[in-house]
């Protein structure tokens, strides 16, 4: 089937809710999830109903392809409350495009939008009691799927298993975070999967995120994985870099994730009249930037921090701090684009939408 | 702890065995599990005491982090009956050691040899009528890891699962395979993870190698993800390439696996006084090769196929086949291998393990 009502989603609710025991004022990222998640089985070549049903364990084969093979994808989303109790998402449509663009890499099968938005919706009105209001805190949203179909085979599994939690969250990083452009390890191959938010992608980032963090880093600057010459990420991010007043980011690949914060931040910054150029970052003229002066930003951009100022990198053994600049483009762009996110601004892009 | 004694290892056996429900005469690879599993926990920084249980289902948090990061290793190893039910195992800990290898790349917890060898000599005793005895089958045994941990944050797992399962299994392939050389997607990168036995590069794998099926080939021949101009690997195994007389393979790296079937494919040559280069294979050398009817032979070496002969490969919409030779390479390693394996003939490189 592809298409699908709301009347179709099976809804088993908690006999009592948890929520009397969480410290809202003191949510930590994505530890803390609510009482209910969509569960939806792909078997014998097609969707069943999605059932929600009350946050707890799921059951899974030891032989299931997850554990084996890595047949995994997700997104990241958020929910905002407004001071009227309404509920918005930021451009939901386009995490469901990204996340079928993930499936077919991963050779998983694609979500009618359907299933994902009505699943999304549902699950949202029910848990709506969950979404935290104070500043900087939002519900982060976890679409996800895997392959629960079995076998030691190395071969596409035969079943998978969509879900959706709910985490209320407060803020991803606490303040500006130091970085360190990596020139060993590399995140993504030309021709790879980097593009695709798929769990490998994530886990290979830990080791070499563990050694910048022994180091004093708090993360690292991907580069090209051929001669580490070109800055592609920050961590788990996309990354943006403000040179005199052009702001740089590097173009979207196969090695790149197509970020919606990214794209947002273009948009948003070609509306406030800011030159902007899409093209690749070299190492060597950041550095250049940082030694005459000119480098007058560098931040991170994805759903879970919006924006991510960088106090400065290490590079070769050497620290370079960026300055406080006055009219700063970070605080600029998170603030209009949460603006957007928490309704407390007009969405002249159309980005926001009520559930 | 770090030392672990049989006496430690916790045994709950299942009431009645499936055994007599399984056709040994026609297994199919990684596709029947035997009675019993085994299961450790690593929490609070230490591993716990290894369990064997009945082979069932395991619970899990949805929030898990291997559902969403990717943290997850494997190796695949095989035991092997002799005619007088002795049981033997291959380099196992060759294997161990590889595990922990891919185990500090994922930012996972190393696992002591002894949880691995005595867990692993249990369960094989305990399972032991199991392991079939005809000609190309074995006990395909796969000890895994991946993170149990839970959270939403991009970052290590605090807890983590190994277990070892059986699965007695008949031949990978059936007969040779046609393949085809890659030149738009790519296994891995410099400074990546494809020297590490972790699921994502697996996963990622299988869009590829649909496509290159849908054009009528088996698998795929990586190559470099910069210029594709260096064959790396087959499909999930090691390559070689026979011009002349030469056997001819790439040298590990942090791209390529350092495969157990590959080393000791390495040293039987050399004990057969073959001659052996460990270096960059071009494209162009094979492909000319191909031509001028010097390439004799290619094969794959893994532990699930041995060695798996390559009828003919594809590259750039031409179809270059292989003639049969007379003796053959493929055929003679795949003979002293699998002889020092099932106890056949004597061992002097000292690899086989009486369980």
């Amino acid at each position: 089937m592809e298409s699908i009502t709301k009347n179709a989603i099976s809804i088993e609710k908690v006999q009592s809710s948890k929520i009397a025991l969480v410290d809202f004022d003191n949510l930590a990222f994505g530890s803390v999830f609510s009482d209910h998640m969509l569960v939806c089985d792909y078997r014998n070549g097609a969707w069943e109903n999605p059932k929600i049903v009350p946050y707890g364990p799921i059951s899974l084969a030891p032989a299931a392809k997850i554990f084996h093979y890595g047949q995994s994808i997700f997104e990241g989303m958020k929910a905002y409350k407004d001071d009227t109790d309404s509920i918005f998402l930021f451009r939901p449509k386009d995490n469901h495009k990204r996340f079928n663009i993930s499936a077919s890499r991963m050779s998983m099968p694609e979500l009618p939008e359907e299933y994902f938005m009505e699943g999304l919706k549902t699950l949202l009105e029910l848990d709506k009691a969950w979404i935290p209001q104070s500043e900087g805190s939002a519900m982060y949203i976890r679409p996800f799927m895997f392959a629960s179909g079995e076998g030691f085979h190395a071969s596409p599994a035969d079943a998978y298993k969509f879900m959706i939690c709910l985490a209320p969250s407060g803020p991803y990083f606490a303040g500006k975070v130091k970085v360190l452009i990596e020139e060993k390890y590399s995140r993504s191959a030309n021709g790879g999967v980097g593009y695709a938010k798929t769990g490998g992608n994530y886990a290979g980032q830990f080791h070499p995120t563990q050694l910048a963090k022994s180091k004093g880093y708090h993360q690292v600057i991907w580069t090209d994985d051929h001669k580490h010459e070109n800055i592609e990420e920050a961590g788990a991010m996309n990354i943006f870099v403000r040179i005199g007043d052009t702001l740089i980011t590097g173009p979207t690949s196969d090695r790149i994730l197509d970020g919606i914060t990214r794209k947002s931040v273009l948009e948003v910054a070609e509306s406030e009249g800011i030159k902007t150029e899409v093209r690749t970052i070299t190492v060597t003229e950041v550095v250049a930037a940082a030694k005459d002066g000119s480098l007058k930003e560098m931040f991170g951009a994805g759903t879970a921090a919006v924006i991510s100022p960088i106090a400065g990198f290490g590079y070769r053994d050497t620290d370079y701090e960026l300055q406080e600049v006055e009219n700063s483009y970070a605080a600029l762009f998170k603030k209009r684009i949460t603006d957007i996110q928490y309704n407390r601004a007009k969405d002249p892009f159309g980005w926001r939408v009520e559930v």
